[in-house]
This record gives structure tokens, C-alpha cells and sequence, in this order.
């Protein structure tokens, strides 16, 4: 139970207009030796799968935390507030409606899972019972439950045991691989450019050193890609297909935007094929 | 006078240049167990109001600290630093220019007010005394001001007290409410494109459902919106009025961009006028 | 050898996708005592010469740390991996392609270089050794080390000492000096549209008024640029030379983007000429 008094935070709400600092300020006030440590706050405005994306990725890298997402373009409808106890100690606060599931599962699998009851957290935080927003959940129960969860309160005190199996799963991104190659959904795009597909590198055929690379149903030119290792293999405007730090296949120009080249935007579909006459890798 | 060791810290300057970095690097210098936390860079460059309205509503939201805010068009000119101590017990440091007084209020009220003397300060804080740039005076000012008062520095040492009623302060977003209706400022826009109007909505007349929405002194569409509780409500595609989690009326899609649609910025004038045969609300 | 505990970092990542926090999150599981304090993630994507300047202006500002740094668009290539001792009692990590030799320079000289082997970093840190992705060196080998050099391992444990004349450094900016004006290259342009020059101020002629300002090899319009103390002393619409909160050359519009308004970015070349029948300035 001992989770060091961290909070990790991701939401797409954006620095700007101060929300990231609502919530914040909320944790500080009511527990000051928290340490808020801030994953993302410009995940695409009301991409539930982005930000679960990077929730997954990068929440197993700290310590066991309190780990606090908000991306919720439901806000309007009636989302459950949920607290996620996970086998490796820690617990995942957010709404219900996908983004915290992978990342529960990549920090060793659901324990307990709980919906949080907003009245029972405001009395336990000694807040105003009364005042909760319909449409700024982070501060007015997210972040007090994520307070009171990062210094030892059980959820048991201020949320109801459910049941996994009726938490709400985001569908897995679109792969299908065959012998004529792969389709995958592009689940990233990075400030350089380089565009991340929702495919393991090592479900590629090995032996390809060449692919085809089409982008599914929109009326654009198809282009060919070489297998390599790293960027530096790559020429002056050739398209690359590497493993990514993530062991994700990966699509990169070098020193250039392969998503601009290919027109390309998350949640698109890539046809890789290998190209005729394609020569061995390596 | 415990404020714990906090300072908060609102800006214009983006984090981009490192023009953020530059003062928490000499807090950290001065007093390296003060924590820094950060409200907002990102306040539309030299926006005073923009940035008076953030830190009004979130300074309150932390426990008595120091706040720091800078936004300060005026650089140039001759605007007196000020430490502005509230009732709360928390400490604003900035220009004298507006940006801070709306939050003082907000934290309870003016306590006692004072100009900073800047070579008081840098003595003080063991810093050359002659090195004060014409620009860059959160460098060389208000960040070693807040340092020293976040570490039971007492303001009479370094500053001199001023009327209260000397200081510069912003005129209120304008707001008219009539039987025709209302027409307020748009005070905030936010990331989704919801439309934030300076008008409480609670000033708004309970009994009616519908309202045509105009921006004012523009050549543009004239919409009608619902009067709803949450986006939920909403159409695909319907306008909405609603109560945002400040109190405040605003406009907003589901899952569009309000602003987008009625092509408004921050200061621009919306009547708001009982649409003909309004049924009513709820 | 006391360095407080504190790592400064600098990246070229932006903090959208989260590998800023990656690397923070590394820091944290390994050290979760120490402090990363953000100088900027918004240096332009592989402009290693704008992450150097930047670092180099700010390192000094902090009290003795670590300062991380990552500008890496040769990360396909045999960048070495460096921990830079400087006399101050600083360490500067990063890749060996001139982001980081400035800054030590500013931070007293270097005492001593070191290149860091990933395997004993990774080895000493706990971490799994064969995971070190080709692609992602802040991950896998420059934040582990930050992370260790900022709580007392000594470099010699973890690295093997190089010879500085080895170290990749950056040419300096252009600037020419002559009797008929100076060429100097932008370095920077802020988010207000100031334009920074590689040129000191204190280089300037003390006598001339104003300067005819020309960017060379474009097509554009030429301006005349009044010397000026402060923006408050321009009218509207004019453009002002002054000496920057570096002491370096910059030009400004009032409540304007000079930028914008010269067509300029970094890395071109402006020419100053003192302007025909220019009075003295004052």
C-alpha cells in the first residue's frame, strides 16, 4: 500500500486555460507533500484511446503511484468515476469509459475494481458536499479521490466494489496479418513525424526487406518503404519501416514528417505489402 | 504568515524559450526547498484580463502560498512591482497593471499592499544589485520578490506600502442585463471551443428555454440555443447554454467547437435574447 | 560533489506524446528523491543550436545539478553518450553533437569528459541490459544516467574519460563587424515576436541612432530601426534595436511581432547599417 505519495496525471485538457492547475491545486491543498507528476496534458481533446495509449505505455515506468486520467468527452453522460487497484500497488483514477483498462492490465492486471461515490470523497477531503459541477469532474472528484487514494485512504471508505466485467473496454486498434502482408491502424503521430502503427514489430515476416505502403480507402499515392534498423540507415527522402521504441512498427523519413509525406492521421488504416522483387533485409 | 513554501506561478511567456525555467531556476537558487507550482504559460500574450481571470478563480483553490504572476505588456513603462498581501495570508507578486488584484479579492481581500524596491530585493537575496535588465524583470525582480517572501521574508523589508486605492485595475468584463435579455463578453474560450461569457448564470431569468444568441457589431449568422443542464442534452449539431463549472453561462456543441461555429474570440460582445415562443427550460 | 538532488531538463520532445514524462518517470523509479526541474521541451524539433543556446543562458541560473539534455536528430548515428563535469559542480548529460559544450563553458569550463557506457549505467541502475532500444537513448541511456550522477555515483563508475578536443561543437553564429554595420544571424525569436541576434549589444557603435535593417539574400523590403532602451520609448509601428534581457542585440515592434513583420526566422542573416543622416542616439 505504500505508493510513495506520487500522483501521475494525463488529461486533454491542455495547460492553457489553467484546468491542469485546478486539479493540482486541489491535490495540493489537501495533501501538500504529494509530488504531481505530469505524463500528457495534450493528448487530442477527447481521444479516449490516445490517452489510454499513453497511459499504458508510460504509467509501468514509474514507481507504484496513484496514477490520474481525465479524458472525457462523456463528461455529459452518466460515467462512473473509478478507482482501479492494480496487482503491482497501484491504483488508476478516472472516468469509465476505457482509458484507464489498458494500463491497468500493463501494471500487472486488475485487482479490486471500485466506483468512487463523489459524496463520500467530498466529506472524506472535507469539501463542500454540495458543490459538484456537471461538467468539471477532475476537480470536483477526480482529483480530491486521487488526493485522499495517494496517502493511504482505502477505497473501500469512499467507493463501491464492481465488478471488471462491466467496466467499459475500448475496442484493440484494427490489425489483421496474412500472408499478403499486414493492415493496421496508425495509433500514433509524433512531434517529428514519424507515424506509430498498432502492429508488433516482431508480427512482420522476417524475411521482407521491402513493403508497399498504402493507406486504406483514401484515394492517395502508394509509396514503398525499406526495412531498417535505425533512421540513419535511411537516404534522403526514402520512406523507412523500423521497430519503435515501443516494439511497434513504424513508419520514418529522415529529417522530415513521414505523416505529412503520407498524408496521414491517427486512427487511419496502412496496408503493408511486400513489394515485388523485394530483396532479404539487412 | 506560514505559506507553507509554496509559490504558484502564471505567465504569458510559454515554456518555449525557457523564459519559465529562468525564474524557477533562480527560486530554486535562492531557496531550493520552495516548491514551484506552474498555473498557466500559456495566457494569450499580454492578455492582462486573460490572465487576471485565471488566477483569480485558481489561486484560491491552493493553500496560502505566493503567487507569482506575470503578464506585462506594459514592461516598457514605468509599472511599480507589487506584493499584495491578503486577508488568506497568501502573497501576490507582479506588475501593477491589474493582473492581480481581481485574485486578491478573491483571497479574501486586500490585507496590505506594497511596491517592491528592487535593489532592496537583490540585496537581500545576495544578488548584484546592478544587473536589472529594462526587460526581463521576472528574471530580475518578481521571481527573487517571491522567493524571499515565500521564506517568512517580511514585505517591510523589501518594499514600501501603497494606498490600496492607488493601484491599477482592470475594468469588469462588460455585462447588461435587461427583460430583452443580456449582452456580456466572451471571457474565455477553452480547448473544446466551449464559449465562456462574463454573465453569471445565475442572472439569468429561470423561466426561459431557448435564447437567440448574436455577436454583436459583427456581420454574422444570428443561432438560437437550448438552455441545458450538460452537453448530454444536446443534439448533434444544437447550440447549447449552459451553467460551466465557474457559474458562469456558456455556449458549447458536443463534440464541435462552439467557437468555431459562431466564429468568436475572446472580448467580443453575445446577446443573449428569449427566443420567440420559448417553451420552457427543462 | 553536492548537486542538491536536482536534474534539469531540456528536450526538443514536445510534452504531447509523453516521453518527457518517460524520462521522468525513469528518473523517479530509479532516484524518487530527486527533482526534475523543465527548462523546455519546446526547442524546435532538431535544432541542436537552439537547445544549446538555451541551456547555456539557463544552466546557470540553477544551483549546481544535473542538467539532461536531449536534441538528438542524429540519434540513428554513433552520437557517444556524454557526462560533462563542470568546474561549477555541475554535470551536463546528453549526446556528443555540441548541445551541451556551451553551457559548460557557461557553468565555469569543463573540469572533466566522460563518455557513458549504457551497459554499466543500465547494470548499476537495476535495469535490464539488453533492453536499449536504437531509437530512444533519453529512455534507455541518458535518463538512467542523469538519474544516478545526481545522487552521488561518481561518473567514473558508470563512464570512461574523453578528451575535451574530441567533444562535437557547434560553430558559433555568424556575425561580421565592420565600419559599415554588422551581419548577424537570428538565434532566437520569442513568443512576442522579439528577433534576438547573435550580436552583443555592447558591439554596437555607442554613437549611431538608427539602422537601416536588411535580411540578407531574401527579397524583402528594407526597415529603418530606431535604438531604443525599451519598447515603451517606440511608437506604434516602429521598428526598435535594444539590448535584450542577454545583453544581446534584438529587434521589437510595440504590442507587434517584429518577426512577422521582417519575414524572418532563425538562422538568417540580418545586416545593420547605420542609417544615412542618422542622429545620435538619446
Amino acid at each position: 500500500m505504500n505508493r510513495l505519495g506520487i500522483i501521475t496525471f494525463l488529461s486533454d485538457t491542455g495547460w492553457g486555460g489553467g484546468y491542469v492547475a485546478v486539479c493540482e491545486a486541489i491535490v495540493t491543498r489537501l495533501r501538500p507533500a504529494v509530488k504531481v507528476l505530469h505524463i500528457s496534458h495534450e493528448i487530442p481533446a477527447g481521444d479516449i484511446a490516445a490517452g489510454a495509449l499513453v497511459l499504458e505505455r508510460i504509467a509501468p515506468l514509474y514507481p507504484p503511484a496513484v496514477h490520474l486520467g481525465i479524458v472525457d468527452p462523456g463528461v455529459e453522460t452518466v460515467r462512473r468515476p473509478l478507482a482501479l487497484e492494480t496487482e503491482r500497488g497501484d491504483v488508476l483514477v478516472g472516468p469509465d469509459n476505457g482509458l484507464l483498462v489498458d494500463a491497468a492490465v500493463a501494471l500487472g492486471g486488475l485487482r479490486e475494481c471500485w466506483t468512487v461515490d463523489p459524496l463520500l470523497v467530498r466529506a472524506e477531503a472535507g469539501l463542500p458536499v454540495e458543490r459538484i459541477s456537471a461538467t468539471f469532474r477532475g476537480r470536483d472528484i477526480y482529483a480530491p479521490t486521487a488526493a485522499l487514494l495517494a496517502t493511504g485512504i482505502k477505497p473501500a471508505s469512499v467507493a463501491t466494489s464492481v465488478d471488471p466485467a462491466d467496466l467499459v473496454r475500448l475496442a484493440p486498434p484494427l490489425c489483421e496479418i496474412s500472408e499478403e502482408g499486414a493492415v493496421a491502424q496508425v495509433i500514433e503521430v509524433d512531434r517529428f513525424g514519424n507515424v506509430g502503427l498498432g502492429l508488433r514489430f516482431a508480427d512482420l515476416p522476417p524475411e521482407v526487406g521491402r513493403y508497399s505502403v498504402e493507406i486504406v480507402g483514401e484515394h492517395l499515392p502508394e509509396w514503398t518503404a525499406r526495412v531498417v534498423s535505425t533512421y540513419g540507415e535511411l537516404l534522403a527522402g526514402e520512406l523507412g519501416v523500423f521497430c519503435d521504441s515501443w516494439g511497434q512498427v513504424a513508419l520514418a523519413l529522415k529529417s522530415a514528417s513521414a505523416a505529412e509525406l503520407l498524408a496521414v492521421k491517427r486512427g487511419m488504416k496502412v496496408r503493408l505489402a511486400p513489394a515485388h522483387g523485394s530483396p532479404p533485409a539487412g
